[in-house]
């Protein structure tokens, strides 16, 4: 069974990785910091390599395989942002990724995939036929399988965020991340905690897809039913060993409407000229719409994908 | 007659507008690295505050004013977001901005001017249309014209790009910015050269508003009649404070189509997932073509602005 990484482990990724992900910028928005009456640090990951934070995750990955099992390749099943980071990842070593996704996943991550080499394989938009798929390749080319979230490399690797961040702006209080599968709130609260004990973590949620905030009330692993949000990158639900993080570590987790994301969206755009795919704009919502508190406090917000079709922006139905 | 500033001046601008403007990222792309065999470094003034590096000599012309001269307000006649960043500088000082637009300005520039509270005033979109209503303006308010680029307080605002780059990058070969006025190239020279006497200094402009390279060839002003391009902010005419400038320590001037400008926005969309405006694209469009040589340096690259209409997209007519 998978474990959160240590400390220690998060700063093994870091040296890894470092030559191989970019370190991204941290903008400010003066703004929104006198809207919220806090200072917010936004730690930019859409601008990181393949557009999202899962680079970090995938490159500490497929890094940490030996030749031998590198040289058989590397699967996963992905919504489509650790899909592309795994294929980006694997070519930079020579070796095969086979990418296992759901036929609904937007066409501009699909594109994203193919782009860095993925062999794309496309299935019914079920977690089961997704990983029946998987290990259906596992077996018949040897390949590892490097889950999104659930493994220990990948959740390292997105703690190298926290320790970047820190480094650009040491004295926060407060870390506020999207949940999805919890792979980096997982890795966010082992290195910022490791750095500072009485760092916050919060997380956030689609009201739609709320299994983090129904699991801490519940006490165990909550999935919902039908998760269902814009905020495509969230859907998954979180694992026996993210629960554990979310559950000791993780001080609050605020959920969102699906008119609060695109209006968060829209907002970043307004203050920060960057635009964000609707994962990304969870945390802001969160913030914006009070259920996550930060006034007075110096928070880090990290924004983890900038994956957004330019075609089909959420407000264009409404504009 | 303005002059260009000196480097003494646009080293007094940085300290003056240190605390209004942000420092803005630096970033770099594996891919066009690859491509062009260049080291490219892209400052994103994009992401500066108001959406482009037009902050920076607007805050330091509206905080170099005296008290009396200040309470009287500013005016400008602007393409968009000298006027928007004019009005920021003016409200953080507590005084009138007029802005005397063309009233073919985009949407999403009057409305980003509107925003920062300019007291807008259309006009025919010709350079005499918009000079005189200034004037009248000049009249009677007493408000101080601060013109877009011929004017050394802005110049040396705009010059403060190059002392930051050079600051996160120091050991650059090159930089180029794009040419519209010719305000930002002029501040970009000195300040660069300033610092380092054999830096190149390329610029690039729209092959429909090309008056900087008729200029440098004919060796006096040459303004092209109607200029035209997707690049709005790049349609001015060069003056003589900034030809001098262009004459003297630009080593060479490249030059782009309208389609190559819009291949190169959603290029750097492609590899920096930045969106940036037309004009912005222009020097990206150049290094592109060949029409601007860089293969074995190390190339800063000025982002301008990212003051794009999302409704608008330039691709999307053809998608």
């Amino acid at each position: 069974m998978t474990s959160a990484p240590g400390f220690d482990a998060i700063q093994a990724a870091r040296r890894r990785i470092s030559g191989s992900v970019r370190r991204t910028p941290v903008l400010v928005s003066e703004a929104l910091d006198e809207e919220l009456g806090a200072a917010l640090y936004f730690k930019c990951e859409n601008l990181q390599r393949a557009g999202a934070f899962k680079a970090r995750g995938a490159f500490n990955a497929v890094l940490s395989l030996s030749p031998q099992q590198a040289s058989r390749g590397v699967v996963t099943h992905s919504s489509g942002n650790h899909g592309a980071a795994l294929a980006l990842a694997a070519r930079s070593r020579g070796i095969p990724a086979y990418v296992v996704a759901p036929r609904t996943t937007p066409q501009s991550k699909q594109q994203n995939m193919r782009r860095y080499g993925a062999q794309l394989q496309l299935c019914e938009p079920t977690l089961a036929a997704r990983q029946e798929r998987a290990e259906q390749i596992v077996a018949a080319t040897g390949a590892t399988l490097i889950h999104p979230y659930d493994n220990a490399e990948v959740m390292a690797g997105q703690g190298t965020v926290a320790l970047e961040l820190l480094e650009q702006v040491p004295d926060l209080n407060v870390i506020v991340c999207p949940i999805g599968g919890g792979g980096l709130i997982s890795g966010t609260a082992v290195a910022a905690q490791g750095l500072d004990a009485r760092m916050a973590i919060l997380g956030a949620e689609p009201a739609g897809a709320d299994d983090a905030l129904r699991s801490r009330t519940a006490g165990v692993i909550t999935a919902v039913a039908q998760p269902s949000s814009l905020a495509d990158g969230l859907l998954a639900t979180i694992a026996p060993s993210t629960f554990e993080v979310i559950r000791t570590r993780v001080a609050a987790v605020g959920t969102v409407t699906e008119a609060q994301i695109v209006a968060a969206m829209r907002r970043v755009w307004d203050e920060l000229r960057i635009l964000i795919e609707p994962s990304s704009a969870v945390p802001v919502a969160a913030l914006l719409n009070g259920s996550l508190e930060v006034a007075g406090r110096r928070v880090g917000v990290i924004l983890t994908g900038g994956n957004v079709d330019l075609q089909r922006l959420p407000w264009d139905a409404t504009a």
